[in-house]
């Protein structure tokens, strides 16, 4: 077989064989085809598009280059598409090992507006991500939970092609995000997969119709690998909760735990949990403190504190010059300033500040009077609060007629 | 700008301003802008086209990443899309030059089937390919014309550009081809320029509405930057003459060059060299000796030696187990056939043989005996023979009905 056919059959739109993709993939992580050779047929695939049977064989082809954990019971894993205030796996992980699930969570840092799940565990004093799988295998069992930061050789091919999609303007592509979630959790060996697709302008996908179509794709071919399969499509126009920023978001996380918290997170965990269990039991797990003394138990397990987390930052508060119903608050553009405050990077090398972010005083549909503060800005430079600003003021709009508030979970598929 | 924005612009079908792709190029060119990412646009710009104003910017960035040949006088090249048995250069170069025009001639190596110009002028024993650029122009000024091999330092992100689409199946794009010429030609100084557009299986352009549209396209963009462009298309469905292989070809040129070799050689060299000057004096340049002595300047100026030019081969004479009329002599394959014998590269490193090939007895039309020879074949190696004579076989087509000549000119745009 020959790189160039291959990436010329897809270019002029025909079906790749089984045969053609795994080649194509072992070859380029043996070096063989070169990175400009994949992003010319990641660029081919993007436009003609993969078939389902193709995306599958590419999943196939990128599992047979690494490795897959082995367990010896069965674990569940839980994934989010990705979003502003998105604290979700910090609750819904305890919460379901508290209700006897072992949850065994792989997660990534972020390279988008905020941290990812990582970078807030690391917003705890003490918390180590990185355990060695043995180590993260005790503690799942033991516990009955663990996050950990994604180690590189259980897939490493599929990180060199998302490094390489990032790049060439190759991401947001069905077949392509689905193969690389996809990838990730089936090595992490989970038999039962819940994803939290989020949809809305701070998310990948930005109408109903593509969170749909990707959830679609992630349960059929989910499926077909043998794992059982749920998912939960919810909005991500405005930030999930309250809180933007790492620590801030584990403070609002644990108050959750707690039975405190905003509404709309606590909703949404309560739906997510509920696609693997009865909701009567999630409900109970939350109230009776179960699942807040799980997320005790896996930090300390991880080596995190959890006694005395405040955010080393100054406050601003942000009020507006009208007053109305509030009509916008665009999750992207918060998600924007969330980062210019040092809370995301923009290149992966780039340090986080674990105590800047935002907290919402309000949310869509709620009435606010002139001068009353709408959100609190934690920020550690002036130059970064100016710029925030600037961006925050995009992200906002009132209006005098009264507005309704977002819907929160458009399909649950269970 | 944003390179990856580039990408997606494209990717999404959008026309590019002139100052996005003058930035790529550019960054491109400083190594800012990656070889995969660069692909990645390519193949972008496979699938969605570029505008005929797209493609003009794109010769104007790859012109301002590198520098222009100044000349005192109008100096002519000649260009040919390239085809399987293509020696018109060595013979259309000194005609035109005997009459009279400035001929300067940047020319490539092979990496198609057989060798290229300047391969085929290396077969001469001395003759000197790598002159200095001062060299050149004195021989053009002194003698009338010169061959010389392409410098890197005029457009050299052309050939980084060109080295990706090799490998990465974004080659047969009119836009991309048209830019890849031209930026070169440009770069020449020619102030005219006669481009030779082949059409078949032994070209790039494989139907005459490809090689049309090519052909619009190099005469538009090329006039937009104020240069005379003649363009004539020709078939090159099989061989051109009748010998194929470097020094074999340029024993035909010579004898072409004399009044004598093949009929079809002779008409199309003529036809070409007609575009720029009135035809029977061009004529009179074949019948009198002038554009033979012509090139005997030529290669003497470039320390070249024709008073013993024989082939160091063996010979098998392949002969047809029936009797017919030949209906086709498949230039691809007959190229192919070629490159095993050792006339072309397989990889850029290759080192050619210029002994080796295979000159024609026949052509589509000719009446051919049981037993009588079809063509002669110059080999070094039993082995390569052998696979030769496959690919051969493949090659060639009888008729017991008549079979009409194929048509040797479709077009002339003078």
């Amino acid at each position: 077989m020959n790189p160039v056919e291959i990436i010329i059959k897809k270019r002029d739109g025909y079906i790749l064989t089984e045969e053609e993709i795994t080649f194509f993939v072992d070859r380029f992580h043996k070096k063989e085809i070169k990175d400009y050779q994949m992003s010319a047929w990641l660029m081919a695939s993007f436009i003609r598009g993969l078939s389902k049977e193709e995306t599958r064989n590419l999943i196939s082809a990128i599992l047979s280059t690494g490795k897959t954990l082995e367990w010896d019971f069965p674990v569940l894993d839980k994934h989010s598409t990705g979003g502003v205030g998105d604290k979700l796996s910090l609750v819904v992980v305890p919460l379901l090992a508290s209700i006897g699930f072992k949850v065994a969570k792989l997660s990534g840092r972020g390279l988008g507006h905020t941290g990812g799940t990582i970078d807030k565990l690391e917003s705890i004093p003490g918390f180590r991500v990185n355990l060695s799988l043995e180590e993260f295998k005790k503690i799942v069992e033991e516990v009955g939970c663990s996050i950990i930061s994604q180690t590189e050789d259980l897939v490493p091919v599929e990180k060199d092609i998302y490094s390489l999609r990032d790049v060439t303007g190759t991401v947001d592509s069905i077949p392509l995000i689905t193969s690389s979630i996809l990838s990730k959790k089936i090595a992490g060996g989970a038999k039962t997969i819940v994803f939290d697709v989020k949809v809305g302008s701070g998310a990948f996908m930005k109408n109903i119709k593509d969170a749909e179509e990707l959830t679609s794709w992630l349960i059929e071919i989910g499926r077909s690998f043998g794992r059982e399969v749920k998912a939960v499509i919810s909005d991500m126009d405005q930030p999930l909760g309250c809180a933007i920023g790492n620590l801030l978001e584990v403070i609002e996380a644990i108050e959750t735990l707690k039975g405190e918290g905003p509404q709309d997170l606590k909703e949404l965990a309560i739906e997510i949990a509920s696609t693997v269990a009865p909701k009567e039991i999630v409900r109970e797990a939350f109230e009776s403190g179960k699942a807040f003394s799980k997320f005790e138990e896996m930090v300390k397990a991880q080596g995190g504190d959890i006694s005395n987390l405040v955010p080393l930052a100054k406050v601003y508060n942000l009020s507006l010059e009208g007053s109305g119903y509030i009509e916008r608050l665009d999750a992207y553009l918060i998600g924007e300033a969330v980062r210019t405050l040092g809370a995301g990077r923009y290149r992966k090398e780039d340090l986080i500040d674990p105590n800047v972010g935002i907290i919402l005083k309000k949310k869509v549909g709620d009435y606010i009077e002139k001068g009353e503060t709408i959100l609190e800005i934690y920020y550690n430079s002036k130059e970064t609060l100016k710029k925030a600003m600037e961006l925050l003021r995009k992200a906002i709009s009132i209006n005098k007629d009264e507005v309704r508030k977002r819907t929160l979970i458009y399909s649950v598929y269970s």
